[in-house]
């Protein structure tokens, strides 16, 4: 640290709190995976429930031959949040990462920021939590089992979310490529979840009353068809979610009830982007505040066609503001400059000259 | 801090490179306020003449009954920045500052952010250099007195740029605060600059060849009025910038051939807000690059009507990311999460639990 000047120390709102990856780590361990994703979901299903109320600004993009900058605000009129996110798929091939994620919260009454945090940890959880409030919602009664077909980044979130807050009890797990089962499965050891690693994706869905699916690959793959998926189940179609990305087969889309979170945005990043722009889909949150149905037979095949959301981060957000309080699970950055005279910026910046 | 966890030390490019607002300052003494002044024209200047590369993103506006908060972005193809920058009027009644910015540049190859700094120290010396630049290239040879209407915040980074860039050697201030005026004639007292405090705007602009407005009143102000302008000077009208805010009377922008950053964004926020949509200006970027005219006869009287843009941000972020090389002026802040394995996030989490 270098040597602190003769400025005063800024004022408490002119520090904002900053989690670190290393600080939401402690913070994850803190609590459990499991009771940080409840808490997740909790805050998701309060905003979704008052979805109305969210200023829902298209998310701002930034495209490049090698990837894409997007900037995703919204706000509730109180909170004011924006999640910055990047996807650069030559990344790995350097030893970087595809994605990384960070977001800020502010008071909308001042303006000023009251968080600052790392979101590629909490994108994951949100995501997780998501998908696992919507099954809570949409499942079959009784659900035990979930086929995980990906075995990739978010493999195990699901399972834990889907675990913590819908009761399952087994995870069949399917890769293309067997070392991500192994690497899952090994990360879920220890968990309580009865995890079978499955040689095919039928033999994954074999007795799931949950398929979900999140794949990688960055094109028109067809993950479920047909006549892998039987009645009844609940389809947490995750994995599609940019346009030209796709997991499920349009038989299978056409025979379930499709539920999404914005009706506008998925069409463009989702699986349904196959689909007619007017195939009838219902709004998640609409199910959540009772204004719409969501599962009405045992037969019915139910899907979420999660592409991800800004309210969602927005509900991350305030769930890390109000977790880390009493934790020392962040540190205050000195963000914002704060002269005791606000015309007096200049006098601020020469009573901070060094002898 | 806390107990730092097992998880590996994140890699270099997971370190983002944080300048608070105590490393801003040190950083400005390191240098002096007029290198890092003309060191800011200098990168102002070199995007400015390359214009046409730049994605010119409107501002992104999130409105609020007590302020707005706007995300700023931009990118020249190679790097990508953005500013969040908050205005509430009435922040000061609360003992909070009215404007508060930060900002952030990314590598557009990777998606990596390179940079997190305080910028609202950054963006009055980004101001002032813009306007110097300008005033450098507009205003008549051999000028050696501007006067200072408004003397608030700005006004003594627009009296030091003026001096570093454009040889100005006497300052006449003026504002209806009288404190205000003691305050920046105080600041700039062992500037080199002869301050002389006047009682009336019409004794500020005597003998002065370059004239600085840039008062606070968010109104249709007329600080500016026909018989107070003589002919041959420059005008640096800089506190016009948001819709219903000016401060030139109609009269003397008629007289003046004006001069602007961005049109689209200054027909709605500059003084020209009170013109027709269709009144000539020209575009600054353009003058420096040779493609338009500058000043072309001693009587004329030129006026820049500055609004602030994204592109000056930019350029500010770019300088910042280059002068804090080598220097202790910013601290590395773990932001980015890194697992070995990017299909691993959840192993790198479980390999953080602490003991």
């Amino acid at each position: 640290m270098p040597t602190k000047t003769h400025s005063p120390a800024p004022s408490d709102k002119a520090l904002v709190p900053f989690v670190s990856v290393d600080h939401m780590m402690q913070l994850i361990h803190m609590h459990g995976v499991a009771d940080m994703l409840r808490g997740l979901a909790r805050y998701i299903e309060e905003d979704f429930r008052r979805w109305e109320k969210f200023d829902k600004t298209p998310r701002i993009a930034s495209h490049s031959p090698g990837g894409v900058i997007e900037l995703m605000p919204t706000s509730d009129g109180e909170a004011y949040g924006f999640k910055y996110v990047n996807g650069h798929p030559k990344n790995t091939a350097e030893g970087l990462q595809t994605v990384t994620a960070f977001g800020l919260l502010a008071d909308v009454a001042t303006g000023y920021p009251v968080l600052l945090t790392e979101m590629t940890l909490l994108t994951a959880l949100r995501t997780a939590a998501t998908s696992a409030l919507v099954a809570r919602t949409l499942a079959p009664k009784g659900a035990t089992t979930m086929a995980m077909i990906g075995n990739g980044a978010q493999s195990e979130f699901q399972s834990l979310a889907m675990q913590a807050l819908c009761g399952i009890t087994h995870v069949r797990l399917y890769d293309t490529d067997a070392a991500a089962t192994a690497k899952c499965a090994g990360n879920l050891a220890g968990s309580g979840l009865h995890v079978t690693a499955c040689a095919t994706p039928e033999e994954a869905l074999e007795g799931a009353q949950i398929i979900t699916t999140c794949t990688a690959d960055k094109r028109r793959a067809t993950i479920l068809t047909g006549n892998m998926v039987g009645s009844g189940v609940h389809i947490n179609a995750i994995g599609g979610d940019c346009p030209g990305k796709t997991e499920i087969a349009p038989d299978v889309l056409n025979r379930a009830d499709i539920f999404v979170e914005f009706p506008e945005q998925t069409r463009i990043e989702g699986d349904i982007q196959q689909l007619d722009p007017d195939h009838p889909v219902t709004e998640i949150w609409q199910v959540l505040t009772g204004a719409a149905q969501g599962r009405h037979s045992d037969a019915q095949i139910t899907l979420f066609d999660g592409v991800g959301f800004a309210i969602e981060d927005f509900s991350a957000l305030r769930f890390i503001r109000d977790r880390i309080v009493g934790t020392h699970c962040f540190e205050p950055l000195d963000m914002l400059a704060d002269p005791d005279d606000p015309r007096d910026l200049f006098g601020m910046l020469m009573r901070a000259q060094p002898d």
